[in-house]
């Protein structure tokens, strides 16, 4: 029997994320070293700290720690991440902000609340995959804008805009990661980003800000005022922000927060109840006592070394290894390096070679709309031990030798990519 | 500044969901007895078993607990759940399987992956009201069919099928909760799930099963034969079953599970990587580890007595206070008892003067499609102590006795009710 006649279309038109499909390889192969999902180290985790949290939240037995909490997240946790917004400069209060199951859901959110089938989303060449689908399992339109060295061309993004408008589109954001993004590792300039609300409000168009790797700075080629939120300058309510205790305190919480305009924020709340009811109540708790516990705030300067550290370690390895080969810009913060292979080889090409030796990384092609971005490779150091990662670079070079003496296989394709 | 223009038509047309309302006034109002939220009685979590697992569980470290772990779930906890719908008489793979955060989130999967904008869910009247904005969040179109003292009437489920193809439209899928229904409490006979699985297949048309009560039946009024899933006699792939470990396990941790046919659980798993990319790992392996240490099949048989004996002095105090003005079924499992008042009183008129009297409950017409469902209270009986059951039942018989000789305010509505 097939199920096709009893699809809905987004969900034919749905495709698996390419980041997920390497940590299902990852995850069956363990002779494989992984660059490839932006996972955090979890020696950086606290774990005593969790251990000693919830002995003592499980003995006590309150009647809410194990409940259904509401929807909007556990009270006290959102007035500890209003403080955590408030360090970023974002002053909002707790009527303007709601705990989300990972900032993922606070993309669907956003998804859910804006987009109808055909509406556009301006995002960046190239994007976070995970905004990526989620916008289009929506069936909007995504539109790319180039990026310059210091983040988004502004120019390119009136050029996207007034040509979308041209064609009749409704544009209703434009998504932005802009502290060492998603795949580039890049940090968008202080300029632009005044500009970008600037622009928001001339042209009325919102703005999804999503900074999951702000905190993670390395203060050898950032400071922490280069990482200011672009809602720090909203005061007119363009700016939908994201983060989340994911890349800080622990992915498995699957807790993140929005703060965003209160009316927007209502929308969510009521969208999220029919999608979940609510975040995991316990696991809101845990990060609750954690944050009021100071393990946030304490462990913030070694996460930043801990990244900062292994960062080096894959630039070492690469100039060694691959030095004359691959080109990149050196990270700032955040957990991927983006590589650049020499032409004609592309990354898709690549892949089933470095496979075969042994390591693996995302394809670049999966970060861009319009089909492009062959060339490169998303790298994440966050994951992998440091001698992992020389481990791994060592591969890597085997199979970009492997590749690079190889005639291209296929022609990079301009279509968009089906597979994300 | 207004966010209107903004809006998915979507997100225009979504509700506040009248239980979580019910519940912030809970939550708000110490001094006020519930029975509105479906919530388990926390004396019935297993805190101890939860506390020596998590300590485990964080003083191994193993490196995956903390992490991001698979679209589909932890692969042990999908195999326990496997077991567990074994028991069921459920024989399915684990590719037939996932894990979803809590039940309203495969509730929200099967909207997304099966309804376009006016698509047509059939659903009982009356029906679970998270359900029914899951499915309307997605532009749905739900149509009411009616049920009998044995679940849902045969002929007004032909009758809707028949009407709405008549229309023009496709109807995609009937949503059926059969073990004491959520909010009637009810039990569908054994020969209409039989019959049910024909009917779909004559049909063509998918069964949506929801059954997070099946494990609560109470031995004086029902056996677990009566509680046999309509997926158990599923042989060719009509139905989606769902349940989870929110009413038996606790609600915090987000876990339940769904099973249905591979195909389709393969489009659920690529729309909820981009949904929330994982359920909670932290939570899933603490119930792997209670489910593989005996926690769920030991604390069973104490469940439904514990639930029992809250239904039982429920139904006594009602009796007392009450037993000349409301009507009810007993329930024979579950949480909740479905009472309907004399004409002309509505239970909407009757929700403020509970307030005042400092009890509350959930209005019937939030659970009907057709507008209507009036004259009925669900009271859930499932969190309140046996004090507060009793004392909950005098308050309402107060405020009932008020309403009673009150002129109603307002007529019933036939209407479409907006808020759910």
């Amino acid at each position: 029997m097939t199920y096709e006649a009893f699809l809905s279309r987004a969900a034919a038109g749905m495709r698996q994320s390419p980041i997920r499909q390497m940590g299902i390889l990852a995850a069956q192969r363990t002779d494989i070293i992984s660059f490839a999902p932006g996972y955090p180290g979890p020696d950086s985790f606290a774990w005593d700290a969790y251990r000693a949290i919830a002995d003592r939240v499980l003995a006590a037995r309150h009647r809410d720690v194990l409940q259904y909490g509401p929807t909007r997240g556990y009270a006290p946790l959102l007035e500890a991440l209003q403080a955590v917004s408030a360090a970023r400069s974002i002053d909002v209060g707790t009527d303007q902000m709601m705990v989300t199951t990972g900032s993922q859901q606070g993309l669907d959110l956003v998804a859910r609340t804006l987009l109808d089938p055909g509406d556009v989303a301006l995002v960046e060449l190239p994007s976070y995959t995970g905004a990526i689908w989620a916008f289009r399992n929506h069936q909007a339109t995504l539109v790319g804008v180039r990026q310059a060295a210091d983040g988004i061309d502004l120019v390119d993004l009136d050029r996207a805009l007034y040509q979308a408008r041209l064609e009749g589109r409704r544009v209703k954001f434009l998504y932005v990661v802009p502290n060492f993004q998603n795949p580039t590792g890049m940090l968008l300039g202080l300029g632009k980003r005044r500009a970008l609300v600037e622009w928001a409000a001339r042209e009325r168009v919102l703005i999804v800000e999503d900074d999951p790797y702000g905190a993670l700075f390395f203060d050898d080629a950032a400071h922490e005022r280069d990482t200011r939120p672009i809602k720090a300058d909203d005061d007119e309510g363009w700016v939908i922000y994201l983060s989340s205790l994911s890349k800080t305190l622990a992915p498995a919480f699957r807790t993140a927060w929005v703060a965003a305009p209160a009316p927007l924020v209502a929308r969510m709340e009521v969208a999220k109840q029919a999608m979940d009811l609510c975040t995991g109540n316990f696991d809101q708790r845990l990060l609750f006592e954690a944050i009021r516990d100071g393990v946030l705030e304490r462990s913030a300067p070694d996460l930043r070394e801990y990244y900062r550290a292994k960062r080096t370690v894959m630039e070492q390895a690469l100039r060694g290894e691959l030095g004359d080969t691959l080109t990149w810009s050196p990270p700032r913060g955040g957990f991927f390096l983006w590589a650049s292979l020499p032409p004609p080889v592309q990354s898709v090409d690549l892949l089933p070679v470095a496979i075969a030796q042994g390591v693996i990384f995302v394809a670049g092609h999966a970060f861009f709309v319009d089909g492009g971005g062959g060339a490169f490779l998303r790298l994440a150091f966050s994951l992998p031990t440091h001698d992992q990662i020389r481990e791994g670079v060592r591969r890597l070079a085997a199979a970009v030798k492997e590749a690079v003496g190889q005639p291209a296989s296929r022609q990079p394709s301009r279509e968009p990519v089906p597979e994300g």
